[in-house]
């Protein structure tokens, strides 16, 4: 991509040198550029970017048709697109625009694969509570594959049933990140936790029924977990699981 | 203990057979007696009425002499005596009144022990997840065996050290009924109860901070439990689980 | 059922004994036999060890053909089967693979009986309050019926007419266990556990309008119950409380 | 006292009459008048205009200083005085002022007795839970005595030992109006509710623990008692239930 | 109504008197005697046995065929019936049973007037917020006019036009007891209450949107109202006002 | 419009001036007057004495027929007329009463502009922080207009992405009065804030999933914005927001 | 002040036309020039940038002596200076730096007045509710007037005695903003807004007990105000009312 | 440190090879083994076992003769040892244990220097937004540095002043994960979101009043976070936030 803005600086500053501005002019003029001329919009842009960062279409709200057109505007850019809370009858229409697209029903999310690297330095592991708990712990997981990630997944190791989490602990400890998805109490969190020394992103679900109250008891728990190396997300927020443990899985830069 | 509302009763149909009363002044009389000679008493002085039940003292409001006054009136009976949520100031004040009385500081309890003989059928384990939750499952523990039973403890089991926790596993398993207390994110009672298929009475407590909310999360989190071996009684309740646990593992009438 | 796994791990003994394995070698695979080899599994599969444990499925998300395959891999056992929160047509298509299912409308659960045992000692009572409570005071009771009691149930006495209450409190004293199912302000928990020194296990309901905030109301009533014999489950809770008053009422295993 | 106000209207009248001043001039003196001399100033007078209504100073944040000064301003009138949530230092100060001070250590209240007619045509009952109800309970009872009403009281007959209650039956269904004050699980008040056939204002305490949230869960119970004939007050408010008792008590004007 | 069950307390004494029993098989046989035929049934029946109170049917969860079937063996007493939350579909079904039937669509209620009489002293009036509130004004006004009051209503005096108030202040003063129904902020109970001296029964409603929280914006300003003759029920309440509005206005035994 | 009130007032004067009435009669007649006659009825009337203020028709609960006749009794006066919360069927209905109705989709709302005048001193900026946003924003901005003001809007200027709104920064510092409308966090309100030092005006929205609340979280954090400029009014209260903001930057009387 | 940030800019541009730097150096430098130098300090600036802002100590967590230091550093500048939440030490100890100070007991406030020009167009009213919310109106009105507005206060105007507040209606007409303090059930804010044409900024106080929840009571009422010109800031908040009050009112530029 | 749990499994292994114990008292005595001898203490352990793990103690609850006695006893490890949540005394009592002990008062933590080594592997940034932050952000910035970090730090860059956070935008890149601390609304934590593309762990304060509710307003709002790359810990946690920190940081095993 062009940057145009340091260019357009530049420019001014010529006419500064050249007297066709006078430096008043000159500094009367910066002050009405736009912001992002200024070389501020590369911290909205970090996406595009950055390899890796995928495109992400929040699909609530908006039309078959709307989505089939954003997804056709970003397939020039070569990175990976990932829509989210979205349904068939979507996928159906965003298929016609490009084969790519695959939809997964459980995650409800259509996901369009155009950058097959691997970003991540180690591997993700996502595991959760339930049965009921999976559609989010595969968001999590196909928002962190989509950014570049192997990741590695376990369902339904519930805590009431320790010797099925204990049995993958092995491989747990191997991941430079864990993801615990959990409804009702939401004590998996702290047990995953306890188990390892890597960061876990724990992501309460809304998943239970009575004194749950919509996945408030699971993220109080979760918050206020008796493991350190536990950090919570918003409720039913699989994207942003996926999302921060793909941050934090990244190569360093250095 | 003598019964004398029965007594009452005789007396007044005794006057009906004898004529001193008609039918019809007998009925009268029958429906202005105070409910409980009708018998009904009984259902309030089960305590008392039934061995191994202790007499308890809910300490706060109440200043020392009042509490060894009560203690003094109850010392005739031959039931243990429980005084609950007290003080080294009542403690001083009560031993003046028996020898017998122990002071338990971590429990914040007075125990005075006259009824040696054992209830229980089986054994009560009372575990707990951190150091700041000892208390209450102090009380929980004293409360148990004072009403005659065998109690074993082991604190500071949280989850985030699951493997002290499998450690015992071994003992949990002969208990007849297990006592968890926990503050913060509860998820001790989820893992235990998932252990174990005997009753788990879980106790939230109010150690924690922040978004504890003063025991609401794990009081929250062991109502949402994933175990279905696990109740709840309310936050910091070490009395009420230890009673209702020395009442599942009393023996049977039959 | 076979217990392969301490086989697994004789044979390998064995193996070292006989010097096909080193004892180094010996370490290394006990190290990485999954973890249910070396006996804990037996803490998770202590439902179908156990006689009188009844298979639960949870039928909220599942299609009536899930439950329906559910149903026939599991009658091979010999085992009652539960389905819980489930519906006319998951009933009519369980009721192909084995003619044993019943359904009972209230309490939207289909039961197949297969073990006719009793394995309480005494008996469970299951009272609620309001004719809106019994779905779930159904679903305690069958619960606990599955799983090998005798169940008693009265409904419909809520604490607005006491006398009510009062006419079966002989019968309630017979009780081993009792279960109280009540919405709105769930005083009957209270007055139950005041006339009894049996445990009483206390199941909020939704019911109510208004503040009573989809049960947390009668929820938290009966957590700051006065009688010192109650504890809780989570808010439409039956199974859970029928599956604890089933455990409290167990026999004794010595 | 005299009615000042429809004087000054009628002096204005007056001088419309006589000419001194014109309609217009009537018109907008009338616009200026204050509010109150129009006559409602008797909306807000109606406890001195109206016999047996008592003087109350709410104390919390008064010196004893400003407390005797205002009972000092108040004596001439001949109705009672009441000051609430009061201690004793502002007692020894008041009593220095008029020796008809009495305290009131339990309900933390100071009487002034100056009206001795009883207003009230029949009597009030008021009642509560536990002992740690007392102070509210006695705010309540001190209330409607003061506004002139028999009063009859009896403390401690929480739900748990429901024949205690049911002792008192007889006497509670001569009341006119029973005030029912209960902290933890308020339970109290349904019950009582559904004995008789008179309003019953229950007052939730902020007696409890844990979860009863500083009366938050009496309050949810009251709210959502199913005795259709339960109304609520504040948690602590007995004065406020004192004064509603009375006014339902009162004798009817016609 | 026979009253069998002193006749059968009364048989039992005869059978003491002339020997057929021994005083002790008396007392036997007292203790065994359903509670109720103790006479305590009648703690329980007082609607019936009181004349002016109606039957209420609670709609909700009954099929028009049920309600119509209780209908109908209600009709035989001489008493109102009010069926409230109720629908056409169940107007139209308990119309075939009687003519007297009438539907209320915006209170969501059905009443059969059968007894024509006044049993209130004074007047009732009914006053709510707004237009949305009028559903539940309606429920309580009819409420009171079923159970033999004049009531009296006026709708639509927000606080926000204080001055529609005002111009019914004087009517307002007439009532015996107001009733006033309000959602939003629920200011009307405290400026309604500050304007009267009788008693004022609050109903928050469920109007209202975003922070309202379904009627807790209203239900707590009622409860705190700085009026101290404001007594509140439950959001929605309506029934619950009107009947308690009654019982106040309700003529004295004496 | 003709101020009969006054007049009523004058003519009862006049009366007394010339004997038709004597003063007390005055008297008696000025206190049965209603209320309002006394000149307060202005305090409701002031939308329309004064000129700007919009005719607002809340539509939720309202037929589209019952609509259409409010708004034809209402276009006489020259007001603008505002129908908030409506939908298309309703917009069709008015349609037929008057040309001038226009349908905004996005803010459900119907305008009908009589008045062209601008009321408005300097202007008003209605921001919003994401797409989502945007009904509430503009039935804010709508609500502003048909008071008579200059509005300017900019959506989706989430914080996330700070430079675009650093990009209107210029913009807004020439408001008058911003309106901040944000779900989810609502952070914009106090970045907003910080960057003007005249009044904005935080509308929190139910936006947002999980903890959110239905607008709880953003509530809050704008009620404690740490920018002193930020007022609030309740979730999705666009209209509120439009109004005050209209009122902020009105012309002013002198 | 000096402004010399553009003279930084200046002076670069200068540079730039003289060769002393090339173009590519000055966008060099420009982006590496501290943010504020751009001109964007204003935006933080403005309140010692503009006449009539307060400087503003809040005074938790300051020790007197640091408090002392503040205002000495600030004395060189000509605005008013604020000083709130403190107490009589810290005023003892700002006096020693200046005998301007004053000290303001009910608001807990101290002021430093050395800029006496009115910057408000019109007046700004303070009424409250009840005598324990003076404080907080009084931190209200302080501030106002530290901020160069003409200020009027009523206390004590709560809607139980709704005509004290009608009395005051003409007066609070005349205002250009008002401000509404009140704890308990906050109605006093809705009944202001619907006798006003102007903006109400209600500010709701922690005062009241049991379920006034630490003012959330208040606070929920005023959110949800039937009167559309309301707007709220956080609870005791007495300062945030005073200053948007000031804002508001404040002459426009133009 | 010498692992002796695999040796003792070793040596049994030894004696089944030499035929001290047959395969069937192997199994048996591996059954008896403690859990952790067969290899899972690790899971616990691995603080110690991997370097640059600190020691840590939580003080409250602790006396500081038992503080000191722990930090005596974990001084012959060497690694770093942090005391949070401490005061004076503690440190006066420590620092007789060691010389290295410091006191660091604003975040009432003490900290034991004994491993100098870099474990991270970028640098770590520490923001806060208000003053009153400060302490729980120094408790995050002390954690990171004694697990081995670069930490930098800007305290008081609240989002009012949005160029204060604009200014240190450049050295925020540079970080690999930035800690935002932040009470009131907690806007800070999505406004440094939105700025950068590392991870971003939010912590919310307790600081604020009124409707902040103990730092709920905080909380909610940054787990509401319109920045996907924003994760949460309890309020007021800045050892938690500073733990993780360090865990996103570490150098890759790998």
């Amino acid at each position: 991509m062009s940057d145009m803005n340091p260019d357009q600086v530049l420019e001014l500053l010529g006419k500064v040198r050249d007297g066709t501005l006078t430096p008043d002019q000159g500094l009367d003029r910066l002050k009405h550029l736009p912001f992002e001329d200024l070389g501020f919009a590369r911290v909205d842009h970090h996406r595009t970017l950055r390899q890796g960062f995928p495109e992400v279409i929040f699909s609530p709200g908006k039309k078959p048709e709307q989505v089939a057109r954003i997804v056709k505007s970003l397939l020039r850019q070569k990175s990976n697109i990932l829509i989210t809370r979205t349904d068939v009858a979507t996928y159906n229409r965003v298929r016609r625009v490009t084969a790519k697209a695959q939809f997964h029903a459980s995650a409800r999310a259509i996901t369009i694969a155009q950058d097959p690297n691997v970003y991540g330095e180690g591997s993700i592991y996502v595991v959760c509570a339930g049965t009921s708990d999976i559609p989010v712990a595969e968001e999590a997981a196909l928002t962190a594959r989509l950014m570049g990630n192997i990741v590695e997944t376990t369902y339904d190791v519930g805590v009431a049933g320790i010797h099925r989490l204990l049995n993958i602990r092995e491989s747990l400890t191997h991941a430079s990140v864990v993801v615990v998805v959990a409804g009702m109490e939401g004590a998996l969190a702290s047990v995953v936790g306890g188990l390892l020394s890597v960061p876990v992103i724990a992501v309460p679900t809304s998943i239970g029924y009575g004194s749950s109250f919509g996945g408030l008891a699971s993220l109080l728990a979760m918050l206020n977990s008796c493991a350190s190396n536990v950090v919570v997300v918003n409720i039913d927020n699989g994207f942003g699981a996926g999302y921060v443990a793909s941050l934090i899985n990244r190569k360093r830069k250095n």
